[in-house]
């Protein structure tokens, strides 16, 4: 007892807690509560008309149907059950008229319409652009059903319908008052805060990614999670994946928006609803690049540690003026307002240039120019190699000169480590690490690799600082597709001028 | 008249298309049809007991609402509307026996019931974890509100409560009967063809993005729905996005399956659904290398079509045998078979060898070693040039002598094209791209890019092809987490051993 006691109290403060992190969850449930007690009262004190009881069912059921959570998913339910219900009383009424002249074959006709009512309303319901009406099928199909059934003993068609349909009206009346004028949950704010949040969550992915990228944060072992793209809480992972993941709650909740009449901040009749999905699929194009970014993170071949240093200050430039751009946007974007200058990316691009160029400088380091001689040709060009030398110059000797200094030996006097600390520790660990690579155990037959394996490798290593480099260059350029997004947006919601512009520009 | 009876025919064309392309939407919508009918009659007839119209709606209604497409969807709901209802009725009938003791204040107590119950029902509902439950709570709701209030003006509590769940069971006993018994439809089978298409889509994509990348296919507007994440039917893709975007599918699919008894093949007890979803998400986790490979397709920087002529065959390679492993693995799954051979991905990995070893050997064509004495250095690197020259040699000199031979001339042997047309046609379309890409625009005053932004560029864009080549090595490295999760899910599933060895073997 003492235990389930304790076990109650633990639910107790569970529920406590959900209260707390969204109110607005307390206030809904309150809500049905109150329509709920109102449709009980009305009932027992026989208002507005007598012998409601009978029929009460109706009421109650209209209400515990239609409450949803926003208002837009409440109009959208109401409508359908409204619609559904009409219809169905109209044509059952016709059906009923129709089976009684037929005579001694009425019942066979009652059941034929049932027979065919059920048939094609569960099959148009199927199409896939009948999916926002499906509750609405439902509705006409137990309406009519119900009808005719019911009307065929007490031969009251008529009334089963009108009183019927008082009900509903009833219950549908209390429900939407109740649910609309209290309180009333949007759901178009929420997809604004959703996709608000968005912007942030990529913005601290961009961040977690170079940060992690340039302090050579590795994965021990990479979370099956990650690997499987369930939920998972890492600070690299989760903001860009629930940022892709929201498209179908983005879709369900712009589907309710568009029913919600105008109201506080969005007071234009039309809101452009779709082009806030709009700027989160524009948004989540820029957030492909950071899930490829956090690729290179996960991936088995790493970007030796020294050479990241040396593009240390540009990337991580260009990770901080990416976010600040995104951080930015989402504010703007929350409280509808402009961009506040003409060129919004001009720091970003800027800092995406610098990268630009000192990749171009250094890109000796990213390749492994040793191998450029060292491995054995394949077949296909061998043949370039032999061809009359039209440079005039031994091809194997001229190789030989590209060789670029030493990258440790630069890298060694900079940071005073020695240079051959820095070589030997880069190898050990391409070789660690290439033992570690799923693929390559499958058909290495040697434990250790030779010598133009290692190399194969270090290349590839170095190769992957200029992919991670490319990738956060791309980024910044699908940055303008998410800027015209949003200025389509501001066009078409009709956002306001920023107003305080800050003491920083 | 004659063009409301064209649009009468258009539409019944429709929809006999619709039935074609899938039958089991004819079968389904039958099949309600046919429940329908079977309850109405049993109302008529008064089977299995007397005066059942006065309740008939209970029944009717859980036919309409239980009857969902799949068995699994359906015996979710059949369980939630039956505990509902059981739970209901138990605490419905405490309630009605508290409030009649209390004389004078029943109406009071009735309506506080309501009042908490309705607010608790809604609360609790909302917790993530009731999500699958969310029907259950409605009809709770639905039915202790029912038998409170018809039973105060009827005083006949035990009696709704009985009759409503005589009829209930009824409707719902038929509604299982028929869609159980006849053609069953099952959620398991949905997922499962599901993932094999994915599997399809992955593979077509990644051929797709591999053959326009060396065909250089380039968009020249890109579609502003691929801009934006929406559906749209390009070859490279529609196959990862709805790869990608089918979670919330096989989510729903994956709580429904785990419905579903023993059934066809999937014969084993507590069936290992929730490895079907892994494997999709491994399969995922490899979708988006594809996705970072399409974004080079649309990336406004683009390596020159020579430079990809030379690694065409390597890369081509990796395309094929990649997109094999793909196939091979969705047929397997598709027929349930393990995996023939222990090195599954040997074919796969040997290519990317080839293409890792061809890049090393070639990367001086990724870079362009023209600017790595021509640019001038940021302030941060001046001092390294500067300091005591340790290597002995003027820093300038060294940096020229590395210069590799022009990539145009060694092409334009290769291919008969004349080294001048190859570099002039190179720099135009770099220049032209420059002017494209937006982010430029914004920082540019001149409209002529100078010499040294226009090597910048020759050096972004030959680096790109190492960053396509980089991101096809990582997806072959992914491939291995796909072979694990697939080989756990044949553990668990207990697939059987692939019977027909193929002759190429």
């Amino acid at each position: 007892a003492a235990a389930a006691w304790k076990g109650l109290q633990g639910l107790a403060l569970k529920g406590w807690e959900f209260g707390r992190s969204d109110p607005r969850k307390v206030v809904f449930a309150a809500k049905m509560g109150l329509a709920l007690t109102i449709v009980a009262m009305l009932i027992f004190f026989q208002v507005p008309f007598r012998d409601l009881s009978k029929h009460s069912v109706w009421a109650i059921l209209t209400v515990v149907v239609i409450f949803e959570f926003s208002i837009g998913a409440t109009l959208s339910k109401g409508f359908n059950r409204g619609l559904g219900t009409l219809l169905a009383g109209g044509l059952s009424l016709g059906a009923a008229e129709i089976s009684t002249v037929t005579g001694n074959w009425e019942e066979v006709i009652i059941i034929i319409f049932i027979f065919v009512a059920g048939f094609l309303a569960s099959y148009i319901k199927l199409f896939p652009k009948m999916a926002p009406y499906e509750y609405g099928f439902r509705v006409f199909l137990l309406t009519f059903c119900f009808i005719l059934v019911s009307g065929y003993k007490t031969r009251e068609f008529v009334e089963t319908a009108v009183s019927r349909f008082f009900l509903i009206a009833l219950g549908a009346g209390v429900g939407l008052g109740v649910n609309i004028c209290i309180y009333p949950i949007w759901a178009g704010e929420d997809l604004h805060n959703l996709v608000a949040k968005n912007f942030i969550g990529v913005a601290k992915s961009l961040e977690g990614c170079v940060n992690g990228y340039l302090q050579c944060v590795e994965y021990d072992r990479i979370p099956s999670k990650i690997l499987t793209y369930q939920a998972y809480d890492d600070p690299m992972y989760s903001g860009y994946r629930s940022a892709v993941q929201s498209t179908s709650q983005e879709d369900s909740l712009l589907a309710f928006a568009g029913w919600e009449p105008p109201h506080g901040l969005y007071k234009k009749w039309r809101y452009p609803w779709s082009s806030y999905v709009r700027v989160s699929g524009a948004l989540r194009h820029c957030a492909f690049m950071i899930m490829a970014l956090h690729g290179c993170v996960l991936s088995e071949i790493q970007a030796p540690p020294e050479s990241r240093q040396i593009f240390r200050n540009e990337l991580k430039r260009v990770g901080i003026e990416g976010s600040k751009v995104l951080r930015e946007l989402g504010d703007l974007f929350k409280k509808m307002r402009r961009l506040r200058k003409p060129n919004f990316l001009f720091e970003v691009h800027e800092a995406a240039e610098v990268l630009q160029k000192k990749i171009d400088q250094k890109s000796y380091l990213l390749v492994n120019s040793e191998s450029w001689d060292a491995v054995e040709l394949p077949d296909g060009m061998k043949w370039m190699l032999n061809r009359p030398n039209t440079e005039g110059e031994n091809k194997s000797e001229l190789a030989h000169d590209y060789r670029p200094p030493p990258l440790s030996a630069s890298y060694g006097a900079h940071n005073s480590i020695t240079s051959d600390m820095g070589s030997v520790h880069k190898m050990d660990s391409l070789l660690k690490r290439q033992m570690q690579w799923p693929s390559r155990q499958s058909f290495l037959t040697e434990a250790v690799p030779g010598p133009q394996e290692s190399r194969t490798y270090e290349s590839a290593s170095a190769l992957s600082l200029a992919t991670f480099a490319s990738l956060l260059i791309e980024f910044v350029a699908r940055l303008q597709n998410l800027v015209d997004a949003y200025e389509e947006l501001c066009e078409k919601a009709n956002f306001k001028e920023p107003v305080d512009e800050p003491a920083s520009e």
